[in-house]
């Protein structure tokens, strides 16, 4: 199996560094071929430019070399520490120049009965997903209840609208939290956990989201259909 | 009033460069001070450096300039286009870097009794904030049984892990929908309906996030407590 890891952390010496490295020795030793995208050792440049606005896109040497990665693999883990309850800006960067149009979005027919092939299909489809991530707070300050917000619901426009848009099948993420507090014990429980979601990223059943094209969805008002899980709204509703 | 608006789009002749500068002049015929953070123009360095993280940081000439307009600002305004259903990443970047340690997190008391000055209390408490957000989607794309996710719930990361969590009381957003489908007339009362909430900044009763402090959340798991809103759970559980 091919695996891209994109990786956004800018201390080498960290948590995420140490994640990485072992992620990335783990699936080796497994027989995977494995490309790295460590955004903070490219200097990957974060800020979508006018002259990347789609009417007078030239792609540019950086964003194809990402999209051919991206073709290349049949995985792609995300890898970052969550900050301000999202990804970091040098990784959301990333998918504002990688994914242009045609390849992230707009990709086939846009009409009044198709909406083009997204959520669930379009070019990364048949390919899966997962993300990796590391937070300061508590797992209960994450919970249902927790004041930081469900962390199911703060990886939603993620898992939905980042990963599962363009048609990667999405695998229920790797949460580390309390992540300032790491001693070797802890470490080595956490990496043997990892070690055993990086052995059965083939198997795992991906978040069941709805696919668009597949009758769930009124097309183009794009709202579930009116019998589909009839009490369900919010995020929770896009769940099959 | 002292408004700030933080504004990134990289076009200046776009629906999102016309609504800032209706913005300004409406502000200030109205007699307020305005000032603009227009991220792309300053070529706002979007990537938070290693050199940056707490423990070692020396704060840059450009971070020490944000946090004196967000201090002197009465009220802060983000407007940005809706890009992968967040803020752009030069935007997410101008969080990262200006939000330092002891100024957007890590303020008060820390212990096993408070949790910090945040969610309601901190260094922006007594500031309001609000979104003016443009979307190439239909509104009922980001309705609540919308494809793209209920739109509040896509804002609340925003709202209140962003705006709220400083201390700024959060004003519902301004949307604008089908961006790029923009005739004369529909400008005109868009801008009508624009002008209407910067003349009632001062006045809008803010989104009831609930304050951390102040007895709805078990400190320090951050959970509601059993008896606040019992049946509720996800973002929604955390508006009074």
């Amino acid at each position: 199996m091919n695996v891209l890891i994109v990786y956004a952390h800018p201390e080498p010496r960290s948590l995420n560094g140490a994640l990485k490295d072992f992620a990335v020795q783990h699936l080796r030793a497994a027989g995977h071929a494995v490309q790295v995208s460590d955004l903070y050792a490219m200097e990957w440049n974060a800020t979508l430019a006018a002259s990347e606005i789609p009417e007078r896109v030239h792609h540019r040497a950086d964003i194809l070399r990402e999209q051919e990665k991206l073709r290349w693999a049949d995985t792609v883990i995300f890898q970052f520490p969550l900050w301000w309850f999202s990804m970091p800006a040098i990784m959301k960067g990333w998918v504002e120049r990688v994914y242009t149009l045609g390849f992230g979005y707009g990709v086939g027919e846009h009409s009044d009965r198709r909406w083009g092939d997204r959520y669930g299909e379009g070019t990364l489809s048949g390919k899966r997903a997962m993300l990796v991530v590391t937070a300061g707070g508590w797992e209960s300050h994450y919970s249902p209840r927790g004041i930081n917000g469900a962390v199911d619901e703060l990886l939603f426009p993620i898992h939905h609208g980042i990963l599962y848009y363009p048609g990667m099948e999405v695998l229920p993420p790797f949460l580390v939290y309390k992540a300032r507090s790491m001693g070797e014990q802890r470490f080595a429980a956490i990496t043997e956990q990892l070690g055993q979601r990086l052995d059965t990223l083939a198997t795992t059943p991906p978040i069941p989201y709805r696919r668009q094209n597949h009758g769930d969805y009124d097309i183009p008002a794009m709202i579930l259909k009116a019998d589909i899980a009839p009490a369900a709204s919010g995020f929770a509703a896009h769940l099959a």
